[in-house]
C-alpha cells in the first residue's frame, strides 16, 4: 500500500475578510481563514479518510505557522512543507457582497515562499511507485512563478516517472497570467492527466470558446483523449466524459449558501475520493455523486476549508440507495 | 382567583451553540442561551400576563442559577425550584445546519438534577382548588428518569384531585425512549388531559400512524375523547378537535425564520393563553389563532424562549378584526 | 465655479442597534452608526466626487464628535457645524425585525442641539452667487423645532436669493407632526422647491391621497408646476415628472436587503449628482437612474450611509451601455 | 414583619460605554448595562437577601423595560414603577480612562421620566406602618428637576410618618446643582435621616470643608445630631459616628478593580443590609464590614450592579471569626 | 529509538467561561478552550520537539473531537483514543475572578468515558521496550472512576515491565476525594515513578504536613526514595531532591499573568522535557529550569494549553549563558 | 501664513493583531489598525489644531482607501497621496505579549507602494516659502527603498531651498538595515535637520555609543551642532539640547500603557506643536513638556494614533501652572 493516497503541491494563503456584511472600511476586525485550493482539496480527502501529503514553502513566521497548524489539525501531512526565513507568506482579502455589490478580493500573493519554490526543494525521495497513488496539481502554481511552475513540472514528471495517476485542476486566475499564458502554461499539466478538472468559465476564458458545455467537454476529450475531463457547471453541476466516450451528467445537490469560496475545491476532493475508492462500470457516476455531495456542503461552511464529517457525505450520496463505498 | 393560572414541571437545560454558521469544531465561543419545553411554554404566558409557576430542580451552581434567574426575569415564579447540592445541570449543544448539512444537536442531560425530582419535591401546599387553574406538563419529564417519572404522575393526581384542568404535550424525544416506552409512559397523562398536543410526527412515529393528518387527529380523538386534541403540523399550521367533535384549522402565519428551536412551545403558550382567556363557540378557535401567532413571532427570536410583547401577539391575532381578549 | 456643488443643513443622530436578530432585550451591547437624512444624502454626494457642505449644530461632547467625524470622514465639508455647550445630541434606537416581527424604532430626539438651531447660526457668507449650486432640504428639520423650522425658511430664502437650485424631501415622520402640520409646514419649501422627493406613502398620509401613484405625482405636478417632482415607490422604483409634463419611469435595481434604512436618502445622494451632472434630453432619466443604483447599492451596506464606490454605481447605471458622466 | 424591607426611590439610567479601553471615536458598538445610584443599592440588598421595592417612572419603551426587568432579574420588586408613554430614558456615556487619560462621563438625562415624577405618582398604599422598615433616598432625586424633589420629600414625609427609619446618601451630582443648591435641598433629608452617607469629597465640596476626615465628620455630627453618619473615604475605607457620640472605623478591603463604579450604592447596600439584621454593641461595626465587603467584590465586577453572592460576603466579613447574621 | 519519548494517560474536558471578567450569569456567551491535566503537558512537550501520544476514551460527538482534534493540531498523537458512543465528554465551567472575589470552578465531570475507561482499552501494542521512553500519569485518572484507577494501574504494570520510566504528578482534586482516598490511590504510583511531581499545597494537604517546603521534601524523599521528586512552590519556583540526596531550587521566572490554569502541567513538560534530554551532573537543574521556564510563559496564554514556542524558551532558560539542549 | 504648517512624507501600514492576549495561532480574527511613524505624527499635530498634510503612495484598493481614509478623518491633508494600481499596500502582523512573552512584530511590508515612489511623485508645487513652516522626515523612508530614499533626499533639498524648517527622526528599524547603513544612510538628514529626534536606544545602536544618555547626547550635539536634539528615554522622559548647548531634561508623565506603539511618534507631534507654537526663552521646555504629555496619553489609547484631546494635553502640560499656547 503507498504511503499516501494523494501528494498535492501548491499555494495556501492567509484569507482576511471583514465580519458581517460590512465594507473594508467599516471594519474594525477581520475574520482570518486559511485558503489555497490544493490545500483546501487536501483537506477534504483527508477527512473523508486518505492519507495525504502537501508540499509547500513557507515563510517560517506566525503567518507561516498558522497555515501549516491549520492544514495539519485535519490530518494532512505538512512535513514536507519547506521552511524559509525569506520571502513572504501570501495574503488575500475579501469584502463579500450582496447584490448588486458584487464580491471585492484583493490579492496579495506577489514574491510569496512558495513562488521561489523549487524543483530541489521537492522530497524526491516520496517519488517512487510505493509513494503515493495520485499527485494532485493546479493551474496555479505555474502561474506564481517561474520557480514554482518549474518545480510543478519536475513533479509531474517524477510522477509519472513512478507510475502514479495524476488530476490536474485548470482553476484559472485572471489576475495572475493571459488565457494565452494559461493555455500555454497548463498545456503540459493537461496532456499528462489522468483527471482533468475544467469549470466551464475557465474553457470558455483560455480556450475561447462559445458553445454549450456539452460541445466544449467534447471538444476539450478530443484535445486530452487520455483524460477523465470534469466539468463544472456551477448551479447546473458537472458533467464528465471518461476516455472511451462514456459521459455521466450529475446535477448539483441543493445548498443555501454560507460561503461559496472553495466549493471547487471540495468537489475535486470529493471526487478524487469516489475516483480512488469506487471500482466498476460506474466508478465515473459514483466519484461525480461524491464530488458534487461534497460541494454542496461546503457551501454551507464558513472559510474555504471544506470541513465536512464523512457522515453527512454518506447521507447526500446514499440518500437515493446504492452500495457504500469501504472506508 | 387561584393563585397562578398556570403550574408547570420540568427539565430546563443551559443550551450552547457555536456563534453564526461556524461548526463546533470551528468556535472559540458558545452562545449561551437556555431551553425546557415547560419554561419555554412558561415564559410565554408570563410575558402575556398570566401567573406561572414553573417547578424544577436544580444544581445549586451558577449554571442552575442562570436558568432560574433567566426564567424569572421574565416573570415566572421561580420560588418553588427544588435546589440541591448533588447531580448536574443538563446542557445540550446545538451546531445549527443549513441545507443540506443538518442541524446537529448533541445532548448532554443524564443524570441531572430534576430527572431525580421525587414526588416529595412537589411543593404540594399549592395543589388545592386555589392554587392554579391548570398543570402543564409534557412527554418529557416521564422520559427522563422513574424519579421524575413518578412525580410528574403525583403531580398529575394532585391537579386532577384539585379540579385544575390539565395540559399534556406528547413532545417525543427518540434519544430519550423508544416508541413503544413513549407510548405506555404518555398513557396516564394523555387519558387524562384536558388538552393534548401532539405534533403530527411525535403521533406518527410514537402510534404508528401513515394516515394524513386529519385522519390521525380522528383517531386519537377516538382514543383520548375527553381531550382538546391539537395537533401542530409545521409550515401547514395546526388542526384541533375539541370534545363533541367540534373541528378547527389555523394556518401558520408566514414568518421569516431565525431560530426555530421552542417554535412548538410558543405555540403551546399561545393556545394555553387564548384558551384560558377566551370564552363562548370560538373560544378553541381563538385559542389556535394565538397559538399560531406567538409560535410564528417566536420563529424570529434567537434562543428558545419566546421573548413575545403582548402588543406583537395582538396585532397578528387581530390584523383582520375580531374583540381583544381581556388582558 | 461655485464653492460647494451641494450645501444641506439638518440632523444627524447616533444609531443603536442590537446585534443580529436579538430583541433590545437580549442585547448586552448595541451596534453604533449615525443617521440623518441630510447627512447620508451629503455622504453619497461627496463618494460620487461633488463638493458638500453640511450644516447643523451639535453639543460639544463625545457623541456629537463622533457624528461629525464620521461625516467628515466621507468627504463632506463639516466645518460650518455650529458647536454648542448646551442642548444633547439625539440618538435613536433600532431592533430589526423579521417578518411577523416589526422593526422598532425608538427615537430619542427631543430637545437636539439641532432643533434650537436659529438663523443667526446660518453661515450667511456662503449664500452668495459663487457659494453653492444647490441647497437640499428635508421635511425634517421644520418638524423638529421652531427655531430648526425658522433657521430652514432662511436658509431657503438666502439660497433662492443667491441663485441656487433647492432640492426638498417631504420625508414625513408621523412622531414629529400631524399630517395637517406637515402640510402646512412642508408647503413654502415645496412650494420654492426646483427638485421634489416625495415618497409615495407620504403623499398618501400628508396629502390623503387614494390614487394610484401616477395620478397622485399628476396632481402633485399641478400644485407644484415649478418642480421636478421624483416619486418613490419602494420596490417598484421611481417615477417623475419634469415641468412641462415630461414623465419617467424607473424600476428598481435587484438588491439583496441587508440594511433598509438610509435607501431613500441614497435614491436622493444619486438622483441629485445625476440631475447636477447630466445635460440634455436625458437629464432626468439619467438622474433617476443614478439615483436607483445608489439606492439598491445601499440596501447591501449595513448603517445608514450609502459608503457606495462610484465605480459600482456607474457599473449599475452604465451596465446596458450609455456615455459616463464626466466626473 | 413588613412587606418590605427597604423601599428606594430614584433614577436609573442605561449605561453605554466603548469596549476595551477605546475611546468613544473609536468604537463600533457601546456596551449596555444600567446604572442608578438607588437601584444598586437595591440590587445589591435583594441579592444579600433582603424585600427591597424600587419606585420609578420609566417611559414605556424597549429601554424603559431593558431598565425594569434588569432590576427585577435580581429580585428586586419593580411593580411600583409608575410607566408612562411620554418623556424618556435617561442614558450616560462612559469612556474609561486610564492614568493619565481621565474617565469621561457624558450624561444625558435631562426631562427623563422620573424627572417629572409627582407626589401622586408614589404609591400612598404601601406608606404605613407595616410597609416597609426603611426609606432609601440619594441626593440625585431632588437634583434632577423640582417634580422629583417634590416626591421626593413627599415620600420621606410619608416615610416618617409611618414611623420608618430613612436613610440619605448625599451623593452629590456636580452636573446636576451647585454646592450652594445641594447643601439647601438636601437639607430636609439630612436633618430628617436615621442614616446618613456623605463621601469626604463631596462633605468637602457641598459643605466647603478643608479638615482631616475625622473633623468633616465629628463637625457634621454636630448638624445631624440624629444620625449615624457614614463617610466614606475610597481606599482608605469608612468611618462612622452614631449617635452619642460612638465612632468607629472600618479600612477597605483590599481589590483589583474591574469597574470602579457604584462602589458606593454598593458599600450602602453592604452597611443597610447590616444595619437592619445586626443587633447589640457592635452593630455599626458590623454594617460598616458588611459595607466595606459589598463594595470591594463589587470593584471586581464590570457593570454598576453589585452581583455578589451572599456567600463571598459572608467570606470576607467573617474571614476573621465572628457570629453569621441571620439569614 | 523508540516509538513515542512520551505516552500520557487521562481526562481532557472543555474548558468553558465567560468572556472578560464578567460572571457567569451576565454571560452571553462562553468562550470555549479545552483543558486536562496530561494533555496539557503532552501539548508542551509536543511543542518543544517531542514524539507524544496521548491515550483517553472520548465519547463520538463534536465535544470529543473538539479535544482530539485540537491537541492533535499541537502534534500530540491521538491515534489510540479509544471512541464510543456512550457515556459523555467532561466539561467545567471557570469564573475567574479578582481579589477578593474568587475564581470559581463548576466541574461537571462525572460518568465521562474516560472514567468507564478499561484496562482492555489500553493500546498493549505499544508497551514494548521501544515503545516509549517514559509513561506520564497524573493523581487524577486513579480519582475519575474504579475503571479508570485500574486502567493507570494496569499502564503503570506495563511500563514498568518494559522498562520505562515513569512520572507521576499527584495534583490533588478535593472534589474527587478525600485526602485519605489520594493517599491511598496514589500510593502504588507514587512508590513506583522515577518522577514525581508534588505541589507543595498537595503534599500538605494529603499527607497532612504543616512543614516548611524543604522539610516537606525530604520526608517524601524519605519515603519515595527511588524518586526525582519537584516541589512546585508557586510563586516561589520549585525545589527538588534526587536520589542521593542531590537538592535544587529554581526560582520562579517573573510572569505578567494573562491566565494560570495548566502553569503546573507546563512546568512538568518543561521539566520532563529538560530531563529527557539534558545529561550530567547537572541534569535536574537543567530540567527545573526548563520547567519554571515553560510555566512563566504559559502564564501568559489564555487557555489551559502551553502554546510556547521552543525559542521563547530557550531565551528564558539560555538568558544568562549555558550549553544549549539538542533538539 | 503658510499653507500648512507640517508637511510629512512617510509609509504607513495595515496593523493587524490577535484580540485580548491570544497568540496569532489562537486567533480567528485580528483587529485592525494603521500605523506609521509619519502619519501618526501627522494626526497628532492635526488634532492638536495644526494643518498638516500627509504625502505618500498607496496602491489603489480597499485597504490604501482603508489608510487613507483613516487619515484624513483626523483631519490631516491626504490629498497629495499619489494613487497607484500598481505595487501593494505594506502591512504588519502584532502578537503582543507580557512578561517573559516578548511582543511579536511581523512586517510584511516589502515592496510597497511607497518605497517605489520617486521625487517625481513629489508635489513641487507645494515647496515654496509659504508651502510650510516644517518638513517632518524618519529614518524609515531612506531604509524602505533606494526610489523612496532619494525621493526623502529630493524633499529635504526642495524643503532646504524654500527656507522651511526640517525636522528627522532616526527611528532605527534593524529588519530594515544595518547600523552601518543606517547611520550613512540618516548622515545627509541629520546634517541638514533643524529638530533630530534621537531615541536613547537607536543612537546606541547606530553610533556604536556605550555612555550614558546625557554624553551621547553630548557627542551628537557635537556632530549635528545646528539641530535642537531630542533624546526619549523612554520611561525616564527625555532631554534635549538646542544649538549654544542649552539642555533641558523632562520627565516622563506617570501612565498606565494600554498600547506602546506610537508612543515616540505621539512625543514628536507634541513636540513639534510646541516648537512651532511656542516662543521664547523656554521654547525648549515647552515643546519638551507638550511632548511627554501627548506620548503618555497615547499609552492610554489602542492603536498606534495619538487620539488624543487637546484639552486633555494641556491638562497635563499646564497641570501645574503656566501660559497657555495660543491655539
Amino acid at each position: 500500500m503507498p504511503q499516501y493516497d494523494v501528494i498535492t503541491l501548491g499555494e495556501t494563503m492567509l484569507r482576511l475578510s471583514p465580519p458581517g456584511m460590512l465594507r473594508m472600511e467599516q471594519a474594525q476586525s477581520l475574520d482570518m481563514h486559511i485558503g489555497g485550493t490544493e490545500s483546501n482539496t487536501a483537506v477534504g480527502l483527508a477527512r473523508l479518510g486518505l492519507h495525504v501529503c502537501w508540499i509547500s514553502r513557507l515563510t517560517d513566521n506566525p503567518l507561516g505557522h498558522y497555515i501549516a497548524g491549520t492544514i495539519a489539525h485535519h490530518g494532512v501531512d505538512t512535513g514536507h512543507v519547506i521552511w524559509t526565513d525569506e520571502d513572504r507568506v501570501g495574503v488575500y482579502f475579501i469584502e463579500p457582497g450582496k447584490l448588486p455589490r458584487g464580491t471585492r478580493v484583493t490579492y496579495d500573493r506577489a514574491n510569496s515562499a512558495v513562488s521561489k519554490m523549487t524543483s530541489d526543494d521537492l522530497p524526491s525521495e516520496l517519488f517512487h511507485a510505493d509513494g503515493a497513488r495520485l499527485l494532485h496539481l493546479t493551474g496555479i502554481t505555474p502561474a506564481i512563478g517561474a520557480d514554482a511552475a518549474a518545480a510543478a513540472h519536475h513533479a509531474l514528471k517524477l510522477a509519472k516517472d513512478a507510475g502514479w495517476m495524476v488530476s490536474f485542476d485548470l482553476n484559472y486566475r485572471a489576475k495572475l497570467w493571459t488565457p494565452e499564458g494559461a493555455r500555454a502554461g497548463c498545456e503540459p499539466f493537461m496532456s499528462a492527466a489522468d483527471v482533468l478538472f475544467v469549470p466551464l468559465g475557465d474553457a470558455r476564458t483560455v480556450f475561447d470558446f462559445e458553445d454549450e458545455a456539452e460541445t466544449v467537454l467534447a471538444a476539450l476529450a478530443e484535445h486530452y483523449p487520455q483524460a477523465v475531463i470534469i466539468m463544472t457547471l456551477g448551479a447546473d453541476g458537472a458533467i464528465a466524459r471518461a476516455p472511451g466516450g462514456y459521459f455521466h451528467r450529475q446535477p448539483a445537490f441543493p445548498a443555501e449558501e454560507v460561503d461559496r469560496i472553495g466549493g471547487g475545491d471540495a468537489f475535486s476532493a470529493g471526487f478524487l475520493y469516489g475516483y480512488l475508492t469506487a471500482e466498476g462500470a460506474d466508478r465515473l457516476a459514483v466519484a461525480l455523486r461524491w464530488g458534487a455531495a461534497v460541494a454542496a456542503l461546503k457551501y454551507t461552511i464558513p472559510g474555504d476549508l471544506p470541513l465536512i464529517e464523512r457522515a453527512e457525505v454518506e447521507a447526500l450520496v446514499y440518500g437515493s440507495g446504492g452500495t457504500k463505498l469501504a472506508r
